[in-house]
């Protein structure tokens, strides 16, 4: 069912690259002098297929779900905080609400699977697959069926926004428990220990970290699988399925797939272990405090632009590292060449 | 005749930042979860007297000024550069120039001392104090009273940057060979050796670096002022006082001053020693690659938000950063309180 999708995914613009590479030494400024900003603009002249890349529409995709597994008291706060954070996005006052607005990015909020009721509201795209993942604890969080849907449901709102002039793509989430998911996924695809990727989510003591580890190990211990679908199906959650299908359409429809925090980089986990080119399109942009962040973005061989201590979620880190993105691709529309603006390059060149 | 400037930097508004410590604490995300953007917006809190601080306006003034020992080989480019740059600036073709567009910064460029006769235009505040700063190797880089005008003259351009609505501001330069004054500044004020703060500037090979060393060890030798004002005349350079200037009145103003890399971090040594509370009022941007840029960071106390290897100068590396820290003072001021947004707080709280 994802192999339309998947089969979308193509290797970036080698040869824009090389164009963009080029144009970067010939820009008034001493070769190398903007640093990884150069690279960055490079990447994306690929991802664009043109050495000038003209990137505009910032999307953040919020999706939200719930988890049973929040029961077993892996979370600091309670689930109904899911629905509230929910009400709280579509009125524009969570710390992704406020930080996109700053920086000009739409916000929808796709409701994967929220327990209870959402009310209908703009910008809110009600369709829950299931009134929240099951106790992965005990059982698997969804069946292939729902976790298919979810990821499809992710990838159509993404289309939407494409279609509406997005060219970043930003998965967020909301979903009370769910770093124990994330912490699951990373866990097994990674083949590391439960404790190196576990960590205090929204504010865990030493004693219910251990705790939460356990309840980790104890899920990770219901199957041995490593088949990338199978492992979101028994450990994930519905939003992180929604987050991998936001993902694979960016990238499928050659966008820019900004990556958030350690729940987004899960999400990134699966969708790079079902496409090989996926990763191409994918830019860090913040490390956060969940220490499993780091182990995934050294898998996935990306750098974060940003440290800033940040363990929100929402899509908030991924949101401040637009501008920087928006600068890099600008350097290589807008920047005069030295011939162009008759400035004397080197003297030794 | 600097007193009247002094005399107006206070401290910040301690009552706003503790207003601001208790806002973070009740906004819908768990506390602490927004990292250094925390502290951030904390600060601006404190800076711009309120716990809900809104500031708007960005000015980038480009300081610009030549340097006779540009002559001794201390650099890759011809001084001649940088009268072509400064046209750059005003035509938008430049790396600064580009970055504030994309960030909706106002770019001013102030010729404070380019060697040659630059054409008036739109943007460009032509009042050169002299044509260039003499060889610092030789003797020393101004007057007393030149060196007072060019820092004068910093402060009314930034006054003028105020008055039109600017609440960050960002001296920027242009100069070839100013990594040498600023290396000379730095090593003096922080009683460091050469060395340790002298680096690569626009890009030297290792035979060039130890040549550069050897001329400011000579310069450093002709006095052994620890006077910041003397320092500043003996080792500066025109556009370095001029940017004294800018972040004083900026100080001085009560606006966020945003550091950019070397250079501006030895016109921000000047200023700190010049001023009790002047660093109160500075945020650093990022690190810059020339190598004593970190050694002044920690000197002010500063973090830089960004490590992107950059080194260009012109303010760039502060215009990316302008985004993060209005982002930060957004949270403070937009961001729902648990109460306003009916969602439940941890717990165990």
């Amino acid at each position: 069912m994802l192999e339309p999708l998947l089969n979308r995914i193509g290797p970036i613009d080698s040869e824009a690259k090389r164009r963009a590479l080029e144009r970067q030494k010939n820009l008034t400024k001493p070769t190398g002098a903007l640093g990884d900003l150069e690279h960055l603009s490079v990447r994306l002249a690929g991802v664009f297929g043109t050495e000038k890349p003209d990137p505009r529409g910032i999307a953040v995709i919020v999706c939200a779900a719930d988890h049973a597994v929040a029961l077993e008291g892996v979370s600091a706060y309670p689930q109904v905080v899911t629905m509230g954070m929910v009400y709280n996005f579509l009125s524009g006052g969570a710390a992704v609400s406020v930080l996109a607005r700053g920086v000009g990015a739409r916000v929808t909020v796709l409701n994967a699977g929220v327990m209870g009721t959402l009310e209908d509201a703009p910008r809110l795209v009600n369709r829950p697959v299931k009134a929240g993942a099951a106790n992965i604890k005990l059982e698997a969080a969804m069946t292939l069926s729902e976790c298919l849907q979810a990821i499809l449901l992710g990838a159509e709102v993404a289309r939407n926004e494409i279609a509406l002039g997005a060219d970043f793509l930003i998965a967020g989430e909301m979903g009370i428990g769910n770093t124990t998911p994330a912490a699951a996924i990373t866990a097994r695809l990674l083949s590391l220990e439960v404790r190196a990727v576990t960590g205090r989510g929204t504010g865990l003591d030493d004693s219910a970290l251990e705790h939460k580890i356990r309840v980790i190990e104890t899920a990770l211990s219901r199957s041995s699988t490593v088949d990338p679908l199978e492992v979101l199906c028994q450990f994930g959650g519905l939003e992180i399925a929604a987050m991998v299908g936001v993902m694979l359409e960016g990238a499928a429809s050659q966008k820019a797939v900004l990556l958030d925090g350690f729940i987004a980089g899960a999400a990134a986990l699966v969708a790079d272990a079902l496409s090989e080119h996926f990763r191409e399109y994918l830019f860090a942009s913040h490390l956060s405090a969940e220490g499993g962040h780091s182990r995934q973005l050294e898998f996935l061989g990306l750098e974060p632009l940003l440290k800033l201590n940040m363990r929100l979620g929402e899509g908030s880190g991924a949101v401040l590292c637009a501008p920087l993105l928006l600068g890099a691709a600008a350097t290589l529309r807008e920047m005069a060449t030295f011939t162009e603006a008759s400035v004397e390059d080197k003297a030794q060149d």
